[in-house]
């Protein structure tokens, strides 16, 4: 990393550290029995478009992704470090605005900045963030757990993101260890490719099936708002299609025992909107309910960023 | 990650463990009472040529050059996690292709490959390593700690990386926990970017200068064959220049007491180059000796990946 970089890094960001600008940083873990480590990577063009938004929403998206990571772990965010590739023009000012888009979340959540790498090149701007964690003595949710006749709770609302709200998110750090702290979640996994997909997904790490029912998934208002109906809208999908596919919500899917879940809805958290979306069947895949209730096969899709290999 | 490559990788890479495939990787730390963390990014067309080298020695670099971070902090590697950005076309073949590049390393120094993001995008590929590494209840070597009158101790070779050894260095990973358990170093740093940067980076973080010896430092047979006088050579540098400039050798310098320089010299590592290439002065700055001995200013240059921001 460039020396003046690194000087104004260290100055705004970490002034009673010296965890920058060395080869490595060191950080003390003697408190922690376990290090939870995420890794996400966003392009421009693929994740956010820098014309458009500006490095300092592209920084910021950098960050919560990976606090959204955490909060699907419960786990405590401690650390991040990040990597730069800088487009040549405007390196410098994309730098910068990039570390300071993700500033007020690293306040937020008390998220040291450690480190991290800068380079220029001739193509477009990439960013990686590397976050790391603790669970502090408890375990750490994973997406192994969920029994069949759990039910599939859900954060927030779906659809739409990409609208806008995939860069202003607020991650479900403190959402997840409240939770976690309180309650026996059986397994968990953050919205990030699309509910239908990640649903899917908790299912068979779990090894069973999931049924999402039609008429309690939560709609956000951007998905509302979009009418298939009109010709001139690019979209042709309904209001539910979109909390089905359009992904980048990083709401929190839970997996739990129905009693579990009835007393953690009669103790909600002020502010947070709980849903209880569907249930975990024995038999493994994805259905949908129709209009009567009755569950019907669907297939599992969503927003995967390019094809994935 | 697709779904496909995740099994693969857990196949290929974690077959007894199950931290691959979650939103983020849980790793057991309660021995360690530190984490050393470092992240590295290289992009095609900057690090490596894609097509001239392929997506094998690419990725081996990706883990090499985290791995030659923990050697400058003298920690123990444990665990890494991989983000790739793949172009379009081949994507699966060389996010493939970049993994078992890195796996002969990842045995070697038993780092454990945790967990990742792929993405697929129109541009050029791209590879984020970041590594976590431990050093086991000892002070990680620094840059900062280098005392006027230190001797600066070098190992390898240097120069000419570029023409192959940075794709196939080995780390110093084992010499440096090998010297940090047996001798005080009092600070060190790896060339990454050339020798006289580095060593400058060195005295800089430590507030003090450098002299650099022109008779002693260690010429690589690579910066040896390059010609100044062939009018055909792209280089107009000499063996010297190359070894002061290149970058990319990834040896580690380090600095030291005369008298504990002087033990290390007569107690050597098997099959490790130790050269005593300068020493630490007082007044800050970068000098290179004459062909008498007498210390000359120079400006530190080396090779920084495109201009940094």
């Amino acid at each position: 990393m460039e020396l003046e970089f690194i000087h104004w890094l260290c100055r705004e960001f970490a002034p009673d550290s010296s965890v920058i600008g060395d080869d490595a940083a060191v950080l003390d873990w003697s408190q922690h029995q376990d290090c939870v480590v995420a890794t996400d990577l966003l392009a421009d063009g693929v994740h956010f478009q820098l014309e458009e938004v500006g490095a300092e929403l592209a920084g910021r998206k950098g960050l919560a992704v990976n606090l959204s990571d955490m909060a699907s772990m419960a786990a405590q965010p401690i650390a991040a470090v990040v990597s730069l590739l800088l487009p040549r023009t405007g390196a410098a000012e994309i730098a910068r605005s990039a570390m300071l888009g993700m500033r007020p979340l690293a306040q937020q959540f008390q998220v040291l900045i450690a480190g991290g790498d800068t380079n220029v090149w001739d193509g477009r701007f990439v960013i990686n963030v590397t976050i790391l964690g603790t669970t502090a003595h408890r375990a750490p949710w994973t997406r192994r757990g969920m029994q069949p006749g759990d039910w599939l709770l859900a954060t927030g609302e779906f659809g739409g993101s990409r609208q806008g709200r995939h860069l202003s998110f607020t991650p479900r750090v403190q959402e997840a260890i409240e939770l976690a702290s309180r309650f026996d979640i059986h397994a968990a996994i953050d919205v990030s490719d699309g509910l239908s997909l990640d649903a899917s997904r908790l299912a068979s790490a779990s090894g069973c099936g999931v049924i999402l029912d039609r008429q309690t998934i939560p709609i956000s208002a951007a998905a509302q708002a979009t009418l298939p109906t009109d010709p001139l809208s690019a979209s042709r999908k309904t209001p539910l299609e979109h909390a089905l596919y359009d992904g980048e919500d990083f709401e929190l899917l839970m997996a739990l025992d129905e009693r579990v879940a009835r007393e953690v809805l009669a103790h909600p958290i002020p502010g947070l909107r709980l849903s209880v979306i569907g249930r975990a069947s024995k038999e493994p895949g994805l259905w949908l309910t129709d209009e009567e209730g009755i569950p019907r096969p669907m297939t599992p899709r969503g927003y995967e960023h390019g094809a994935n290999p």
